[in-house]
């Protein structure tokens, strides 16, 4: 296996994920190995683990009643800072973000010129001159240093040496007071506070990558990586802690989507459901205001929605599966999908055209393994 | 195995890479997948083959020795086309590319305001308004739009439906003879011309990144990947054909650098030996020009070079190797390296300061496996 780390790899027929350098190792990465992980993506050039000892299946109903720690140090950071960074950072969203205080998250969409999606991070305001950006998978610090080069703007961007690591399930509050003190009940959702390990000052926000509850610690230093997983691994054995990575059955359910999975630069923020993540109101320009403004007016053609879809566990999603009307229409496609256990069914994230997108359309799918299977459109997130 | 295309995920552990739409499949994915591949890599968001049956050493030989098909898709076009397509190209490289003809390719680095290394792709001059720049693992397509959005330049910048197979090896211009006609030799070194394909029209380039010869297809038609895999597969039975990647022994040996792993923004094209890839005289205008200026004035204080070192197989180079002078002070790293076969010792590449990176320097390198090994600096590319 290449994925170990010392491993060797001269005489050895690699097999599934190649390591080097550009595939860049985290402050926790040798923790995740030394806890058993099985497999990794890649994220902004960086490993995210995504499997562990337990299936899918196991991972998900542990995730929702107890807590797991997750090495999503592939979150970059992109660091706007000086006297011009709020006007950059306004630039790059539809979201009015001028009225936003020191402390806060707001997820923001990052849109092109074409009000295609570039990116839907989570923004931070650090300070009145400070700002991260905490992306999906794209390099939105050469977006951002770019306008700011052409711009002439007043700014220093740089990718600080911060990696988030997650606390989630509902479990995690108790583990985190345990570990950092009552002041993390304080600490209300989308917002962030400062906190001490080990001399060092660490950011740490409620926010994460699942609807179970959690918190992101936002480290930075990274030699003592392995000392924040051993101690928040030691406090959270009595809160039968795991290690763990965004779950895709949760995900799925929650409606939480995922940038170059269910949306891409092909797709705008209101066929992705943000809405409310774009001002309506005349508050600022932005990089792509008149070709949203123009969709807002004509309406969009197709939309993110839930679908629940039969015959079986579907296989691995990794080309979207089409979706067909009773007539055998192309009317959309599935972009994430797995089978959930609480619904008995497959579950998906799908594009689906706006006659089709009503909630209990009756749809066909066909999957990769060339199952014709039967679906209905839902809301999102799913509920029962 | 999550790797399987239409497998089973749901009861399974998974291992190695993790896949999904995001990481994006090609063409060719299937015909590597039928031919056994065993390593996948991810570049710009999509699948890179690593791995087949072979082992590295056993790949290294006979790509030397017999000609190889790699899907290179993953090294993505990015297409500038329009009235200003010229202008941005060249504000985008400290290369002069103006008098560049129609069908040929250059090799040019793109860098930030601050000399940073963003990419060193190969450019592609398809018509006087439209140019390609096959990229390495960064999204210059974000750096490319930004600066034409807040420039207000007449382009289009956009991803075509464009995947590279590369035909490698000593055997490869017969074998692309007898499958394009005797034009393919009339192609001369990082020239392109075009050949017909079952009623298509493709690209192919005098190009690849190997030392060995070869062509890149820069296919167009994505249902007819398997088509032309097959063909050229067929013909290519009698020169022993098989499935590769870019090999990692050949590219060190060869001196051919990568993107991420060899230099980063960290690095300005002149500590890469890309001197001559950035014109020296005040030809023309570009992003990072005062840097680039002023780092040549007072000169690099690093370098890569070539390093020899011993002591048996070295691990994988996932993180890079510290190099110490014999007094022990840290003088430089290693960032790719391997065994080779050929020089019965590992060889690498590495970044080195300017007082030790003399050919012949004598060095000391810490391996992840904690062995000190002896190592001696070399000229790029590796000779006996």
């Amino acid at each position: 296996m290449v994925i170990q780390p010392g491993g060797q790899s001269r005489n050895m027929k690699n097999s599934g994920l190649n390591m080097s350098r550009r595939i860049r190792r985290t402050p926790f990465t040798n923790k995740v190995e030394e806890f058993g992980v099985s497999g990794f993506t890649v994220v902004n050039h960086m490993l995210l683990p995504k499997a562990f000892q337990k299936t899918v299946e196991e991972d998900y109903w542990h995730l929702k009643s107890n807590v797991q720690i997750w090495d999503v140090s592939c979150q970059r950071q992109v660091q706007i800072e000086g006297p011009d960074a709020e006007m950059l950072v306004q630039k790059m969203t539809p979201r009015f973000i001028k009225n936003m205080k020191i402390g806060k998250c707001l997820y923001v969409p990052i849109i092109d010129e074409n009000a295609g999606m570039l990116n839907d991070p989570v923004l931070l305001k650090i300070t009145e001159n400070k700002f991260w950006l905490s992306i999906a998978d794209s390099d939105i610090l050469l977006w951002a240093k770019a306008l700011a080069v052409a711009l002439n703007l007043n700014v220093k961007i740089d990718e600080p040496n911060v990696y988030p690591l997650a606390i989630q399930g509902p479990k995690a509050e108790d583990l985190m007071v345990s570990v950092f003190g009552n002041k993390i009940r304080d600490i209300k959702f989308f917002n962030f506070d400062f906190f001490e390990f080990r001399g060092t000052k660490q950011l740490i926000a409620r926010a994460g990558y699942s609807k179970q509850g959690g918190f992101e610690i936002f480290f930075n230093g990274y030699e003592l990586g392995g000392d924040l997983w051993d101690t928040i691994w030691k406090a959270g054995k009595k809160f039968n802690i795991t290690p763990g990575c965004p779950n895709l059955i949760e995900r799925i359910e929650g409606g939480l989507m995922s940038y170059g999975n269910d949306f891409t630069r092909e797709n705008n923020p209101l066929e992705c459901n943000l809405d409310n993540f774009c001002s309506i109101e005349n508050t600022h320009d932005y990089i792509g205001k008149k070709a949203l403004d123009q969709i807002r007016i004509n309406g969009v053609k197709q939309k993110i929605r839930g679908i629940l879809f039969d015959g079986g566990p579907c296989p691995t999603c990794s080309i979207p599966f089409p979706i067909y009307s009773k007539n055998k229409t192309l009317i959309g496609q599935i972009t994430s999908g797995i089978y959930s256990p609480r619904f008995e069914k497959n579950v998906g994230l799908s594009m689906i055209l706006k006659d089709y997108w009503n909630i209990g359309e009756q749809v066909k799918v066909l999957t990769t393994d060339n199952i014709m299977r039967n679906g209905t459109i839902s809301a999102l997130p799913f509920s029962n």
